[in-house]
């Protein structure tokens, strides 16, 4: 566990997606979080205090989250001064980086010196065995997505709550930095070497009653040529009896990319075809449709999608879940 | 470069496919191995002559390659001495499990003392960039398989030569520990971290000239459970023009797991559609058939699968490969 309150970092956050960390921290844990941090070039932010690393340790700070991402995960020259303030001035820091937070010398001798912790979310000590595709008990579902970045982690912690809120037994899996973060637990699979994809997944989500969900964060997208592989490998380790597709509406190209957006109906018919091969029953139960970009238009659009796939389309942020819960518990 | 000529090392190798990288050292580079070695309980040689460490050392050996993989790339407490004794005979130690050589203790500390050299193939200090899905120059052509273990490297070398022998401009890419072995150059894309999958591919297979042909040796299959990820990230960073399916017709089962072997035709549906996404041209121009386990009817065998595919059907150990290298050249 992480010491709390939290300042969260942003950098010179290029876009809203890129501080998806911290968006999803000062959103799923808002009692977490007693300021933001940003440099001047930084074109998005939260609905948070902004404050220096002085004023953050005098409302209680404890710890840094760098709460924003950048492709590759590698430290940018230009963060190194604040990281080491923070530490010089008596903060953990919290990072889901490739670069690990230790492996930088000046972050290493300064958090000894200062007594603090240095914590890596997206390394973990565990060793994997190999995927063996063998069927477990207990039921999952898993959320999928027509992208990177269009809300499956979210539709996946707001599942979990519908269906606790249900009396149904759930329980969120985190398989990124942010997810590790929010549920202090899970696995930052892109992190994992290659050969252990299905098999981490397949630790992270064992055997259990028969009547208990795991509901697996989604990563990447299977139409998505960075990451595709990892977004397949999660799909087999997972064994979904159930998933949902998660789409951001006023996306056109693939994020970081040049390519363009599935369809909905892509993403169904593959995820379908591709998860059999782990479990012959999986089947897809719903479409969580991001709509905060969406000025007017979203309950039609809603509508219009429902009607066409014939299963609910709903923005797991805003409407009542039900229509997905009464799917999963057919 | 790793000093030779090597001692290959079988331990307890538990069947033939185990041994895969002593035997492919020994095929492609039989001028690099003066000996094996291998435990009594061994299932599993070489056509080579079997040496004791001293015996290995009286005929010139530098190296002892570790040559017997094992699902997970872990370390046996079984082979701790062996290698151990090599070290302390001098013998640099080169392997390509995930265990790291120097990660253990008592090998780091007697490789300082005799001042002999640790490989470990499946690691390389390469950082690399996530996937961008660009088009590259040059033309590639990727192995892919029906299952795990079934010729996807040694079909990717026979065409390299084939080609050359042809006047083509063809160059061997090694994607796994054995064919980075051979090579001497490539990455063991099982161990990258899993974000980088297809970045490092990109990495490995850059930008060529037009008439250039990358051979890229295939991993694992898109129908494997365990492995499916790595073989999708791989398809998409090699992008490739042509593909070529190899199979191998004794086995039922796949490598490793409970699940049955997919069809061949499934495989270049498969590869064809989902390879499209970065490589809308992607072509499969063969079927490489390993008949190594056959004791009759693999001509007629090859005339079937060759005339429902309309393409060649060939054994690339033991057939002239012009059918492929003209479609290839189409």
């Amino acid at each position: 566990m992480i010491s709390k309150p939290y300042l969260l970092f942003l950098g010179e956050a290029k876009d809203e997606l890129a501080i998806k960390t911290a968006a999803g921290i000062r959103f799923w844990r808002p009692e977490w979080c007693v300021g933001q941090i940003f440099f001047e070039s930084a074109k998005a932010k939260l609905d948070l205090p902004e404050m220096s690393i002085k004023q953050a340790i005098e409302n209680g700070c404890k710890t840094m989250v760098i709460g924003v991402v950048n492709a590759g995960g590698v430290m940018p020259e230009s963060w190194i001064n604040t990281i080491l303030e923070a530490i010089n001035s008596g903060l953990n820091i919290a990072s889901g980086m490739h670069t690990r937070l230790s492996s930088i010398k000046e972050f290493k001798d300064a958090a000894e010196k200062n007594n603090v912790q240095l914590y890596d979310l997206r390394f973990n000590e565990q060793t994997f065995k190999t995927g063996s595709g063998i069927k477990r008990t207990g039921k999952r579902l898993l959320t999928v997505g027509t992208d990177c970045s269009v809300g499956k982690k979210y539709t996946a912690l707001a599942i979990e709550k519908a269906m606790k809120d249900h009396g149904m037994k759930a329980s969120f899996k985190a398989t990124g930095q942010t997810g590790v973060l929010i549920a202090e637990s899970g696995i930052a699979i892109d992190a994992i070497v290659s050969d252990f994809i299905s098999g981490a997944v397949e630790w992270l989500s064992p055997d259990n009653a028969d009547n208990h969900w795991d509901i697996i964060e989604g990563q990447g997208s299977l139409f998505h040529p960075s990451f595709a592989g990892v977004s397949l490998g999660l799909l087999h380790g997972s064994q979904p009896d159930k998933f949902i597709v998660c789409h951001e509406p006023t996306r056109t190209n693939m994020r970081g990319v040049e390519n363009k957006l599935p369809d909905i109906s892509e993403v169904i018919s593959k995820t379908s075809e591709l998860g059999k091969l782990t479990n012959p029953n999986i089947e897809c139960v719903g479409i969580a449709l991001n709509t905060s970009n969406m000025s007017n238009g979203s309950e039609d659009l809603k509508k219009e999608i429902s009607d066409k796939y014939s299963i609910p389309c709903l923005d797991p942020l805003k409407d009542d879940l039900s229509g997905f819960i009464n799917l999963i518990k057919k």
